[in-house]
């Protein structure tokens, strides 16, 4: 196993952050999904309700890249009764020529966490506004600090509000942000939340919506990053009724697990969906936001691609 | 990462071989299977024909077990030019209580070649007869010597007959099985080298029939272990239709990947399917052979199961 490189999660976040370049790292992966020859089968999905217990195992094949990812996700909702995060995890980075183990990633679910707020990025960067400067987030656990770290990276952002089911954890968030430089407060009625916002980042677990069509104005982005299995909803079907562009990052998934199966559901749409996915933007196939007054919605569920891309960058920082 | 056990393919195979405990073990696992409360996901299969390769991912959830594994099999068919073999990979433990990583093993195949013996075994041992003294083995991989080996352990066998496509690899395969102190010959003729056999066991990745009905004879066990993707066959349809009892080491998997599905498309059987599979008939829930002059017929694609069942021995062993 001297050819085989392991890294644990302290050594990936020693070298390794939420930057500029890692959200580059992603959305090159997105411009080639939408480009072809990536081979990335369904999320394998595995149901434990014995042990209140999930995991998921995602995969992807990119052309051009020396290695793929698999990447094991586990969530188990009575960890943190035990003192233990609810999702772990790690990645096994295979050749792509010969499917031999390259490496072998102990992140305990950090490049996933970064990978995941990176695509938040990546779609505030190709559908907000360019101006876009007040952000506000429904949700208050680590993605949602992530999420807004990414917002930060690729627009001007001078506020932010944070909506949470638990008024404590917001008002703990918000002072953290404001701590941090950006002015943030805690708002207790999620409408007032999102009302001045010019990017919404959804990033619950929630499994009824938190966001509702009568409160988007015009020109805002709404990036839905919660749901990433078929029982998770954060929008109301009708926002994707009212969005002037949807958004997916993988149709094929968003339809089964993400906002749209909601939507779907709701008969708000039938097949053939032809929505564009996030790559067909950054690769120029799609326009994207035309206009100022455009309502964008990104609906991001996760896919295979961030983590061969981002298990590729870790590659070759640590080569 | 202390608390993650780490093996390599050296330290496993010092430690651990085919034997009549390892068969018990996989026997153990199919018992299990048939009695509920497994979780076991379709595989989860990625197709690359760019660079001639594939992976399956298999895992299964076990009741009463501390982990389960999820395996990563990498098939890449042009490795052989290199000086590699087509096929490696690895396995992942987690623990059933909380999903964190217990256990990587670095095993290349190794424990995948042991469970898919050992399933070999199980099923000659519930479905052959008891004085089955003769095999044939159709194929000449490691595979084939490793499936006799497990029927030497649940059968008294006096000879042994090889066949494979290649002829000298039959022979190569036959003196070493004679000097191993079973009376072995190479046949060149499939027809010729099954015709006495009491267990036939087809080992080839195969996709056109190697074994036809009107060879089969009273009394006989085959077992089909070569097919594990829709494109392989081993067994002419019409085998299955005279088969007296087919049995299936998971019926969701053998009718899309295994010998059922060629015989599905055939027109021989049609839904609802009502064949039995192997762990039914080890937890005693189907009765299996109930005549020496049944034709009996087991179809193992491989199940995540198998690999969980191993998986939980290694980290007994090794404990």
């Amino acid at each position: 196993m001297s050819d085989i490189t392991l890294l644990t999660e302290d050594q990936l976040r020693q070298r390794l952050d939420l930057d500029a370049r890692l959200i580059d790292v992603i959305e090159a992966a997105f411009a080639r999904l939408s480009g072809g020859g990536v081979v990335m089968p369904p999320v394998l999905s595995m149901h434990l309700p014995k042990v209140n217990g999930e995991v998921d195992i995602k995969t992807a094949y990119v052309p051009g890249l020396p290695g793929f990812a698999v990447k094991i996700s586990p969530g188990f909702f009575d960890n943190p009764g035990r003192g233990l995060p609810s999702t772990s995890g790690m990645m096994v980075v295979l050749s792509a020529e010969t499917g031999r183990v390259r490496a072998v990633l102990l992140d305990n679910g950090y490049l996933t966490d970064l990978r995941t707020a990176a695509a938040g990025g990546v779609a505030a960067r190709w559908l907000a506004r360019a101006d876009a400067s007040r952000a506000a987030i429904l949700g208050a656990g680590l993605q949602a600090r992530l999420q807004l770290r990414a917002l930060r990276l690729v627009r001007p952002l001078e506020s932010a509000v944070i909506w949470a089911r638990d008024p404590a954890k917001a008002q703990a968030m918000a002072g953290q942000i404001s701590a941090e430089g950006l002015p943030t407060r805690a708002e207790p009625d999620p409408r007032a939340a999102v009302v001045d916002a010019d990017i919404i980042v959804t990033t619950t677990p929630a499994t009824a919506p938190i966001l509702h069509a009568d409160w988007l104005r015009p020109g805002q982005h709404v990036t839905a990053m919660g749901s990433d299995q078929p029982g998770k909803n954060e929008l109301a079907p009708d926002c994707l009724g009212r969005a002037d562009l949807y958004v997916a990052d993988r149709l094929g998934q968003t339809q089964v697990m993400g906002e749209l199966r909601a939507a779907l559901a709701a008969g708000l749409f039938a097949p053939p969906l032809a929505f564009p996915e996030l790559g067909d933007i950054v690769a120029g196939r799609h326009p994207g936001r035309v206009s100022a007054r455009q309502i964008t919605i990104a609906d991001l569920t996760g896919t295979g691609i961030q983590d061969t891309a981002i298990a590729s960058h870790v590659l070759s920082i640590f080569a």
